[in-house]
This record gives structure tokens, C-alpha cells and sequence, in this order.
């Protein structure tokens, strides 16, 4: 079955808004083995839309369009729909009974306009919408089926699940299951990460692997499929398998929902161990991705944000004398910063970031991208020295401190005494 | 002039990425006055790239293209150009000569497969590519006219900006200018805003203006064209102007850059005020949202994220008895925590949030989404209620509470006293 997935509104096509319905589609239909080959975007326009749906009917036999299916003169779904398969506009008694029921349960006016969204080609099948008013519509149409769901997201989703889904698998998709798992890495660039997997990223090799970066978080992502999610599950263990002995410690965790503050956190939890954190340069970027995660406070107990100098000295006790001997940015502040976080909240760990983000404030002795990181635990404490480049922007100046320190507590946590 | 803006990559058609490129684009053309009709995005098939550059050649006559043009066997744009022009591939002698030299400069050693980068159809003209190997393309056939250019968005943008713009400029476009201009609000629910400006989003209206909302920002876009960049700017300003004065204390700035924080963040600095935090339920976010604005040290001295209990005693003097008698969610503990960040670092308005952001920890009297925010100045310190909603997932009620608690800060200041 090859697919096309059709967005349809001005403000997409203009660049006002990112369309994200056409990938969450694509995705989906890939789990069901449904491979789709084409995406458009196009405004509310009927003579395009109509060109558009007959260009898609012609190459795909699955189309899906989102969006155009509201009560304004914009929306012209069901009449595109309508003209390019050469079917009458027809009202549907039980979308139009639907659509007064919702208005009747919420006590608002409906207005003639919203009448309209329950008129669809003739020979289609409503797709009841239980959370907004407009209806979709399913109907085949020589060897092509067309889907059109609202361009709401959520709805979208939604009735997707609830209604387009059943329907495909009834047409034969899910038969096989395309199946994919990905295994994020952090500590290593992605040349080099890629140097030491090129048996695995082959062409042709199945499971197929390939390697995505962000933010320097490296993914790999292990593809297959199978007549079952078992089947593909089983094809893909012995790939999964070699990638995490392969590459070890650098391995974050099992899903592309891991990222470096997941993976800290959980081996705090595996270890039973609190952090508290003491952060300059990164400015609460630390806390905010810890207390992101639910249930984090078993594990963190809170932070400094030390952005004055004297609030450093006020929540961490550190001498005011050694910021005016060594400067703020210094391996010295940065281990007392540590100290100080965890000592003032009774932590097992405090973790601590000082250093220059930029784009101000760096001298050729303390550069922008120059950062100190420091942990102490009840041994002790140390601190190591990054250099993030002073070419790079803020925003990622900061990210990459974030990263790299929580990399370090997971790293400590994951080995013992000798990660110091 | 009509364009067609054509994403190849099979990581986009199939979801692994999403392609941002287009959407840039759209903007980019919107500013020269070129209207986008149509996105496609196809995956790396040569036949169905042949049939979609066919498709976009009658239907636009600007189609640029991204993406295709590496070096590996996936990439067909050079291949399929050809084919759907009737244009031979031949070598470009002054590409091959920017590709070698490229390598050379690197002491990259050259593959068979950089050199079919060269290869353009008959006729064409390459797009000289200075970060990267691939050369793009600009082509002229019949009434259409291909710009082909890297997938890569940084290559991408930069052959867009020094290569197409001015040669769309030399074909007439940027003869007039499409101008935007947003003006972010918070406070009040999109609907209600949007019913108290029936007048100024009416269809037909120049300036246009349209409506957004974000994460509870919401925002007015207004749109004119004219024959010049200051032309449509004096056709916009009286419209910005009914906007600004008929949303009088909700209106955040004068750009789309412009948010609650940054927002916040300039009251302070034109009010010679600094500010200190303690975050509970926030985690962080807040002072994460101040640190991402670059020189903001003058304005935030710091904050505490006090996630544990003794993280409010330790480092806001909190006393132990006020949280269990009122328990650590209640406007006595708001109050003593925005007092206690306030004296610790001697800022002019501690800011504090506590509440209970879910998914798990409500209770009948605390539920979910109930968050006090509590503001200290010299004159004393008051506290407010928030009740966000049960169902709302734990990243929204942060982001609520911030975005209340920042905006109080800024409200207080604009107002004076009257403010609290």
C-alpha cells in the first residue's frame, strides 16, 4: 500500500505554522507497514486542492488529508473531495444529529456554517469526531481510499487511532509491523561513533541502522519488520544487543525518550543516591530537566541558581575570599560550589557548573566556552574543565555544560569510584 | 510568480526527521513577495521524483528543491532534474574544480562519488556552495525556473541567501515586500481576545491580522504588502497602534521574540530592578527562562529550586513549623520562600512558586494543578492562587506557573504598587 499524506491550510503552506500532523502520520502508518512515499501541503485554494487529490489518487492508493474540514469558507475538504472524485455533496443525518448534540451539551449557538461540515461526497462514510464538531471522512474511490481528519492535532490523533486505524487494518495493513528502536549514546562525537559502526550502518543490512544526532545526544536507530511485533522484536534483539556491548558505558538507555537526565536519574535510583545542584552558567537548565521527569524527588532534592556572585556565597558558603582569588569560573569555585550544594540539603552528590556562556563576558584567559563542572560526595570532590568553543551560541553553551555534568554524575554512579 | 518548494529525503516521507526546510523557505520567499502554493516532500525514487518535478513544472513557475544533491547513490535530484527537463547530465569544469579544491583544503581524500556532484543537466548553472561539496542548481526550462539546493538547513540557508535571493531579485521579485509583524499578549484566553477584535480580523481587512496561541501566549500577526519595506511598515502601524492601545497591559512587546520572561526581564531593566527566585513545582524553569536571555545578570541575581522540604529551611529560611502547619503547597510557605530568596541575595522582588505540577501527589484539598505564587518587595509580600487543572499534564503546569509568576513581576512593576 504506498501513501500520501495531504495537509491542507494557508498558514502551513506559508510558513506561518510547522506542519507536524504528516510526520505523526507517516509514523504511524509505518507501524501498520503502510509506507508513505509522498507528502503535500497546499493552501485553501479549490482548484488546487482538486488538481492535488486527483495528483495523489493517480500515485498512491491510501490518501490522507488533514485540516479544511471546519465551518469556515476556508474550508474546503469535503468539496475538493467531492469535485476530484466527481461524486455530489450529500448531508449525512447522523454527522448533522451529531454536530447538534455537541452544540446542544456545551450550550452554544450552532450557526448554519457548522450545518455544512456535515455535507460529504456521496458514497462516503462519516468518521464521528467525539471531541470536536467537524466530522472526517472515510471513501474509496477506484483503487485509492481517502482519510480526511481535522487539522487539529490532538483530534487528529485521535481519530486516527480510533477510527482510521481499525479501517486499514481491516483493508490488510498490519499484516507485517514495522518495527524500530532506538538506542541513544552520549561522550563521543558522531564521526567517530559512525567510524566504529560501519558494519552495522551497511546498505542493505537488515535490521537497518542508522545514526541521528542532537544536541550530541548520538541515536542509533534499528529498523526492521516482521509478520508480528514479536517476530520484528526478535529480529531486531541480536542488533540492539551488539550495539550495547559495543559501545558500553555510552549507552543512555533503551528508548529515544532517554536522554542524558533520564539516564542520571535512573541510576540515582538504581543506586539510591540524592543530587543537589549548584548552577551558574547553565542558569537552572540542570534543575529544569531533572524536575521535568515525574517522581524525580525521591532522587533530587533541589539547587542553586548562584547567577551573583554573592549568591554563592549566601546558599553555597563559598568564601567570598576564594571567588576574589580565583574568579568565579574557576576549578576552585566550581568544587566549592559542589560542596556547598550538597552539604546545605544533605545530598549524596552535589554537582555544580560554573563558566562563561556568552556572548559577553570572555577574556583570552576565561574564553566563552570555558566551564568548570564539579562533584562531591561524601569522599570528596573534583572537578573537570570543558571547553565548549567560543563560536558556539548560548542556548548551546549551556546545553552541552547540562549534559555533560549530569553525563558525569551517571558516569560516577555507573562505576563506582573510579568514574571520578 | 507561483512556487513549489520540494523536500527529497526518505528520513522525512517516512517521519524519522522533520523537514524544517520548507517552512523556512516559505518565510524566506513571503518576505520577496513570492507566494508558496504548494510543499511536497518525496522520498529518494528517481521515478517519483521525475513525476513530482513534471507535476511541480506546471504548476508553479518557481520550484526549489532541497535535499538530493550529496554524493551517495540515495541522491537523485541531479538525475531526476535532468530527466523531467529532457536535459543530458554533463560535467560542470568549474564545480569539479570547487569540489577537488574543497577536499584539497581539508586533506580529505576524494571519492568517484564527489564527482558526480559535477554532473548537472545541460544548460544549467551551478550554485557555487561554499561550506559544503555539493554545488546547487539553477535551471531554466520553459516558464519555470529550479533551484536546487543542499537538504542540509545551515548549507541550505546560506546558498539560499548569497545565490537564489539575488537571483530571484534579478527576475523581479522583491519588487514588493510582504511584511509581518506580531504582537504577543498574555493574560486573557485566545477567545476572549479573539472576540475583542471581530473588527480587526474581519476577512478582507489590509493589514490582515490573524491569531495564534502558544502555551497560553497569544498573538496578533499583522500582515500587509507594499512597494517598499517602509511602505508597508507605515500601512501597518496604525493597525499595531487600535492593537496596543486596545490591549492596553496585556501586550508582552513588539516582536515574536518577545515572551513572558523577556518580557519580565525588561521591566526590570527600565525599572532598575533586580529579582531573586524559589521555585518549587517550576524546578527551575523559571530562572532556566531568565538565564536563556544573554546579559540578564544585571536583572537576576539567582534563585533556589527547593524541591525537598529541608531545601526550603536550608537555603530560604523557611520555618520547619510554617510547612507543617500549612503543609510545603500553601500561600504562608509562597510567601516566606519569595521573602526568604529575596533577603538571602538582597534583590529588590523575590518571586516563588510552589504547587503540586502532578502527575502524581494531589489530593482532594490539593489537587493536581493548584499552585500559590507568592512576590516580595520592600513593602511586604503578597501571594496568589492558581488553579491550573487536574488534567493538565505536568509540563503545562510548569509552564502555566511560570508564565503567571513572571508576568505578576512584570505587571507589578509597570503598575507601581498597584500592581500587587
Amino acid at each position: 500500500m504506498i501513501a500520501e499524506i495531504i495537509a491542507v491550510g494557508s498558514e502551513l503552506v506559508n510558513g506561518e505554522k510547522l506542519d507536524t500532523n504528516s510526520q505523526w502520520l507517516s509514523r504511524a502508518l509505518g507501524k501498520l507497514g503502510v509506507s508513505v512515499h509522498f507528502h503535500t501541503t497546499l493552501g485553501d485554494d479549490l482548484a488546487e486542492n482538486v488538481a492535488a487529490f486527483q495528483v495523489a489518487k493517480d500515485r498512491a492508493n491510501l490518501v490522507i488529508v488533514t485540516g479544511g474540514l471546519g465551518p469556515t469558507q476556508d474550508d474546503l475538504t469535503r468539496e475538493a473531495l467531492a469535485e476530484a472524485t466527481g461524486e455530489p455533496l450529500a448531508q449525512d443525518e447522523e454527522s448533522l444529529k451529531a454536530i447538534v448534540d455537541f452544540f446542544e451539551r456545551r450550550g452554544r449557538v450552532m450557526t448554519d456554517r457548522n450545518r455544512v461540515q456535515a455535507m460529504l461526497p456521496f458514497g462516503s462514510e462519516p468518521l464521528p469526531n467525539r471531541v470536536g464538531t467537524a466530522p472526517g471522512i472515510w471513501m474509496r474511490h477506484g483503487d485509492c481510499t481517502f482519510a480526511c481528519l481535522p487539522g487539529v492535532p490532538y483530534e487528529m490523533r485521535l481519530m486516527f487511532e480510533e477510527q482510521v486505524d481499525p479501517r486499514l487494518r481491516a483493508l490488510g495493513a498490519g499484516s507485517s509491523v514495522i518495527l524500530h528502536r532506538v538506542i541513544p549514546l552520549f561522550g563521543k562525537g558522531e564521526a567517530e561513533i559512525e567510524s566504529m559502526a560501519l558494519d552495522l550502518t551497511a546498505r542493505g543490512r537488515d535490521p537497518e541502522v542508522g545514526i541521528t544526532a542532537h544536541d550530541a545526544t548520538i541515536s542509533f536507530r534499528v529498523s526492521t519488520s516482521g509478520a508480528t511485533e514479536a517476530e520484528a522484536l526478535a529480529r531486531l534483539e541480536p542488533t540492539l544487543a551488539i550495539i550495547r556491548e559495543r559501545f558500553g558505558d555510552l549507552v543512555l538507555g533503551d528508548s529515544e525518550s532517554v536522554d542524558v537526565p533520564e539516564a542520571a536519574v535512573n541510576e540515582l535510583a538504581r543506586t539510591h543516591k540524592t543530587l543537589a545542584t549548584a548552577e551558574s552558567c547553565t542558569g537552572g537548565l540542570i534543575a529544569h530537566q531533572l524536575t521535568k521527569i515525574a517522581g524525580v524527588s525521591e532522587q533530587y532534592l533541589g539547587g542553586v541558581v548562584s547567577y551573583a556572585n554573592h549568591a554563592k556565597v549566601a546558599w553555597l558558603g563559598v568564601p567570598d575570599s576564594l571567588i576574589a582569588k580565583h574568579g568565579a569560573v574557576s576549578p576552585e569555585v566550581a568544587e566549592a560550589m559542589a560542596i556547598g550544594a550538597r552539604t546545605a540539603v544533605g545530598a549524596d552528590i552535589g554537582l555544580s557548573v560554573t563558566g562563561v556562556a556568552g556572548p559577553g563576558g570572555g577574556t583570552a584567559e576565561k574564553p566563552v566556552g570555558l566551564v568548570y563542572i564539579g562533584l562531591a560526595d561524601a569522599q570528596g570532590a573534583s572537578t573537570r574543565r570543558l571547553s565548549l568553543g567560543a563560536e558556539q551560541p548560548r542556548h548551546v553553551i549551556q546545553s552541552r555544560s547540562a549534559k555533560h555534568a549530569l553525563n558525569w554524575v551517571r558516569l560516577h554512579l555507573l562505576k563506582g569510584e573510579t568514574g571520578r
